[in-house]
């Protein structure tokens, strides 16, 4: 029989240099099996000079230790007379309480995006928060973007070699290495003094394209100065009523290389109602009499940032004026953002090669109220007139909350989905490395999720992975009631209207 | 460099006169700017004579200043030993706390109709919040109601010249500036005693109709006194058993030119059971014996106010002989109200010209519980006879709350759509500019909804600029379960047995 | 100018012989006023002796005074130096407040079904309520009937006299005057000590038909002593393993002529799983060794009431062996309860004359969870094979709650509804009037829901007046996908494996 | 008039051999009657020696006394003046309040899964707990499971003798008593010491297969010990990227005969995302300086129990490769686990004989979130390639909680249903007897359901037996939106892809 081994002398192996555990009575060296632990060295090192019995048992069927341990290793038994006593421990059984609000979670323990946004209203100013938070109405149009994804279901395919995700996709012929992109979000120093530019260093991190708002609280050669030699960036324009201000703007982008595109957006002419952030307004209100009577550009409405933001917007762009107009000042493709319907989408796929590509969008459920999902849009195109998939890059944004949601979209024909408040709440919680943190959870999910749906590229995806019937008998049918007509028919009908 | 510039002195420049800022160091003169300031001069002058950086930094890129302010406009470098020492604001970060019940609401921060109702439910009596509140039984027609728009999805269209929206609308003839109108509604005195005048003020301002109730708590002379020239009325007809009375009173109308027309009530023949306002009467009930004792006429059911309000109406009307009736005792145009299926529908447009309108409606869902939404009636009518539409102008009520609600039901054809509890809810929470600011919130959301879609002129909405699928699945689709009819069939079937 | 009356005498005159009222300032004398007011009697008199004019204001239009009394009414002004200084009410807007748990509500307080639930949950043994609450597992079926007839929509259609409605229906050949009889419930007296003998008393004031539980708590003699002459009364049959217990008990029905007929109780051969009322036992359960120790017939799960009146059931009845026995031990018609399919439904149809009804029930959703509600099985009968009607008499009970859900079945076919807990419910409330306050609500909101559909006579409703669609598209279709049978054919299918 | 009885005298018989109770006045001798009372012996033993006439009176008709027991039985008359005073006993009225969460339940108690999963949350420690509860992201699959089974209506038909239930199926060959198996669950000592050996035993007297995980907590040596000798076990086998390891062990497999089959688990080649287990690891984390500094094999994401599990299992398997290997390795029958579309269940039918069944699964929502519950997946075979059913063995698991969960599987052509969660925490709730007392639950409840469709052989059960209309619309239907391909032609286009 070996000889006793004191406790004392275990408590000095601790290291991953040396790492000592004792396990049903004997001391063991593990030190060598740390690297190759499938739980991970941590997991030993936490227990490193102590009795690890209590955790190790129920987990480790009989025969484990000696399966994955030389005899060499067991360097004999613990004299059991130096064991401290037994503390009983706190009660740790059932469910785990809620983690309390008073600790401030490290990021990596920030498993979804939900989490993300949870722990960056906690930080936001309530003006910020209002303004990202916000949506028009009555939010049913952002409840839909969040929900409509849920009612597709995966078909995941068995016996697929699955080893790897290929994650890369293309936007007008730039290759990306994930199908994720930043939306044009405003205001972005509102959630973190990195604003916008930190965002860009992210996306640099991760591959991922970034469209800068025309409302970005930062200037675009602010916001692009550190990019990255292959990083894909394009710029939101909404035009101004006086038109020499866009084109002077266009003018300043013409000079900048890394700016790929112009993002034409044309999901919000006018402003939504978008109440939680103009109830902001007030709230900080000051309804002295000097201000009163002080008159001015009055506001129709609360008032809050978003209508601000609108001052200027010009509301009647059209096909035939607007895009030769654009297109006179921008050396750049041309994308459209906020299509809605397949009719829309379908004009869009006649304007190639002028128009690249169109992002399907309702403006974050922030313009008009009970507008459809990208989702129904996608569906609608598939269903009418499935040619603008080959004609135009088609991407959309919206909702986008989970890896199975991207794949879902990918799967109906988008080459890639668009985030923006995640992409401001993941900067409100953590500035550059909360944007990080919010592409490497999506960016893991998504290869989990096509993974799991026997896909190696994403480019593999298609209609038959996923299952869409609970949202296809809700998307447009052509105008209601009218019985005469056939589901095709419907779709010439619209088509003739265009 | 410049002379340094006390605070003292910054601080006496904070009006429309003369308003000094003082941002990144620099005080700035912006008295100029004020009128252009997007976000309003209010927002300016709260800050004046005060260092304004903290709230301009975060929500303006670099450069803004110089690019809307004169070099001339800085005045020079402020003068840092003559600030006060900062004070550590109070906490204002995360999602704001849900408005004080105490502190009385502007009418001005009542963003929608929903805060209205909440005002004035803390205002009005128990018995007059009741009567207004209340819907048969189990409040399911009610709660349709106001569900059924949000399941109707809108069609944005991008690319439209949509810098203004006509929001006219003809009824029987007569131009309205609003596609809204209120609904025949009793005992408005019973929220505000400017009663039904007060409704007719507002009115007056927004160019829109009113039907007065037969049951309204003034007499209809004082209510159209101080109408407009161009004022529409029409008057709710509730025919009496005793027909000599119903015959005074049409004389009594026929003098007064500001009432158009007669609106012949047809959807409550007799009460519904409305519990809320059945209640009150056993909450206040002195049961003394005397009282008990004393018999009198015993009304069925709780008996409310509502019950009491019937009593005397004929519940005998028929087609046949009321309408001659009717038309002999009045020199007005005559429309119907509470029509709930398609068939009554297309049998109304057989007696054009007599009657010249009907208004589909399930009375607020006060008569039948789960009666149908005016929606279905609507879709019903688009099915089975939409010819309808081109022989007598129709209108809804039941359920309006948005003017995304709006757009919708002038899209199925609506000419306008009725608001009742609201205008009373309105007159509760502030009398005429309740009322007023009623009119305000729905006549903005809905040029911003008809905006959003597209949509120049509200007569242009047709039903291409909606998805009513999720509708139109249930809406009736002949008698259950006669397999071998088609749906065409079924609609032949329909008529057949008018 | 009258002399000014003193409010000393004004507050002499306030009964129903001599009822005096101050209005704007002048007393008037209401005696003769009193029968033919709309609001009542009482409501007059609570005001007799008072200044009334805060209550009336509001809700009387200018006028009204004039027009319904004579001058000679008016007695002349109050003297105001007598009238008392007026008391500040306490607080009296916005909603009620739920009605306080601490006072009984006296019956004809209680205006729908579920409060007089409510109410008879107060007063139950902690027994006797989960007896008569309980339902199958997680109570899927009893929520099913609680909520299928809400899908269902009405189709009221106007100009349609209604004044009055003939509430009567037959049931094998005998006349109801109500369409609501009181299916087989056990265990009457667990509720009130009149039991099922009280129950009786209140079908008779209301003309209604009952059918007595073979569980009753009273013998059927007791039950049936004080019947009036058109009384009808059913007799439910379990079928006993030991026949000869059945056969006397069917010997001693046969005696008593106001049972008409013999209801063989098919939906729960074996018991159902009842957890509220299994759970009773566990809870008063003496677990001393003694009793432990003592064996006897143990029962299968927890033994609640339901398990132990289900003791000697036989549960190998057959169409072929059962039917025929009966036959020979019953002078009165057989009825079938518990059908919940169309084929079912077919082959007992194809057994008339024999059988000469049928209830379609799923044991109040006491006997299988997720069995259909019997809306299902009326909806199946009409779809495959809606000759049944014509050839039997029909009738259903579960989830009635409403009047609209008794005219809803009834316009599907059936000849009436059945209630069961309600019954027992009213019983618990206030015993023999509790049950009538049951009928009274119900005959009341059943004739208001038909006379607002436009129907005279019940005997006129028919699907045209409801829209089932919501419904429709849940009832069974055939067997699960079976792509290549059309639903006629599925119908015919079914029809020959009967 | 027979002599007055002291009460003293009546408290001596309390017991089986001498029962005496006192009913009506009267002291009756209940002994012999005990083994035939309906409600059990001990109901009346709990009276014995005491006046039972309240409980007894309200649930018993008149004459009920007389019919049951001899004249001779009744004693005679209780002396009143010997009794106790009545005691006012506590309140017992209404609903049960719910049982104290500080008493422990016994397990007879427990009435369902439900309330074995609430005793056994409140055993468990908080790492085991969130390992068996955990589900991937949003766990809407898990959810998807637990409801699907509810919106399926079960078609109950009468007349049909139903006395017994033969529960028996068979599988691969084999007979079992129960068509409720035990799947392949890991780490079964996290519940309790018993652990798979434990779950064994219950199966025994149960009749049940069981399915042992790769990753259980015990060797499969130990589990199959002491199997019974028509005791069926399968083992599971996860393919180790080390393929030796997984020879060895299925060469170790081989050697024991109670395991009939292998069961290759294709549901997750990669582990899904379980944040209940990963974030367990944060909340116990110890983030000392040291060990953050160890390094080691870091785990993606949060490294709970789940994602250990996985490590060296292989991603790459696939038809043409693994199964040869696999036959090559064993001698044993193979089946495959975690189908979830028809295309692979048809695949696998098309390998029979090497594959011999297959199990339904989307291992219990683990894996991909809004995977599709096996119910869609049996309904798509059902529909696409029902001839699956005849060439191979089809199982299901996930969501069973009720024995109408198992009929409803069993109809739509399940062998059997397996159990994975219920049988982990019936361990946890009682070892042993927990797991039996799941069995004992559901086996009840599926005899009780099948009955009550009057199906005498489980094997009986078919489509015909449910309505599954629900479900059939969210089931795949084709790739989205192609509208020119009919139903049937998708069917082909799918079996052409495969």
């Amino acid at each position: 029989m070996s000889k006793l081994i004191d406790y004392v002398e275990v408590q000095k192996h601790t290291t991953k240099d040396s790492c000592w555990v004792i396990l049903y009575g004997n001391v063991w060296d593990v030190t060598n099996f740390l690297p190759s632990h499938p739980g991970g060295a941590q997991i030993i090192l936490k227990l490193a000079g102590k009795d690890a019995t209590e955790e190790y048992d129920p987990i480790h069927p009989p025969g484990t230790l000696e399966e994955n341990l030389p005899e060499s290793a067991r360097l004999g038994p613990i004299d059991p007379k130096s064991l401290p006593r037994p503390v009983k421990p706190v009660q740790d059984v059932g469910p785990s309480a809620d983690i309390e609000a008073e600790v401030e979670m490290p990021l990596k323990a920030m498993l979804n995006l939900d989490e993300i946004e949870a722990a960056a209203t906690k930080k936001l100013s309530r003006k910020g928060w209002a303004y990202y938070y916000s949506a028009a109405d009555d939010l049913m149009s952002k409840q839909l973007n969040n929900t409509v994804y849920r009612q597709i279901l995966l078909r995941p395919r068995v016996f697929v070699n699955c080893q790897d995700c290929d994650l890369r996709t293309t936007f007008l012929g730039y290759q990306l290495d994930l199908p994720i992109f930043v939306s044009p979000a405003a205001m972005a120093r509102l959630a973190h003094p990195d604003g916008e530019w930190g965002i860009a260093q992210a996306c640099k991190k991760f591959g991922a394209m970034q469209m800068i708002s025309n409302n970005a609280s930062m200037t675009p050669e602010q916001i692009v100065k550190d990019a990255g030699p292959d990083q894909v960036f394009g710029w939101q324009l909404y035009v101004q009523t006086e038109r020499k201000k866009s084109e002077d703007m266009l003018a300043r982008i013409n000079k900048l290389n890394a700016i790929k595109f112009i993002c034409l957006t044309l999901d919000a002419p006018v402003p939504g109602k978008r109440e939680h952030d103009e109830r902001g307004k007030f709230i900080v209100e000051d309804t002295s009499q000097a201000i009163k009577d002080a008159g001015g550009a009055e506001l129709k409405g609360g008032g809050g940032i978003g209508q601000s933001l609108f001052f200027g917007t010009d509301p009647t762009l059209t096909w035939t004026e607007t895009l030769p107009w654009l297109k006179k000042h921008t050396n750049k493709p041309i994308i459209l953002k906020g299509l809605q319907c397949h009719e829309d989408a379908y004009i869009a796929a006649q304007h190639a090669p002028q128009v690249k590509g169109i992002i399907l969008s309702n403006h974050g459920g922030r313009a008009a109220d009970t507008a459809p999902p990208s989702v129904h849009t996608l569906l609608e195109i598939r269903k009418y007139c499935p040619e603008v998939f080959s004609k135009i890059d088609v991407v959309v944004d919206g909702g986008i909350k989970r890896g199975t949601d991207v794949v879902k979209a990918l799967a109906l024909g988008a080459k890639a989905v668009g985030i923006g408040r995640a992409a401001l709440f993941g900067l409100g919680a953590g500035g550059i490395e909360g944007v990080e943190r919010v592409f490497e959870i999506l960016r893991d999910e998504t290869a989990t999720a096509a993974r799991l749906l026997g896909v190696a590229r994403l480019a593999d995806l298609g209609p038959v992975h996923i299952n869409t019937r609970a949202v296809e008998r809700d998307i447009y049918d052509g105008p209601a009631n009218l019985p005469s007509l056939e589901g095709a028919m419907k779709g010439l009908w619209m088509r003739s209207k265009l």
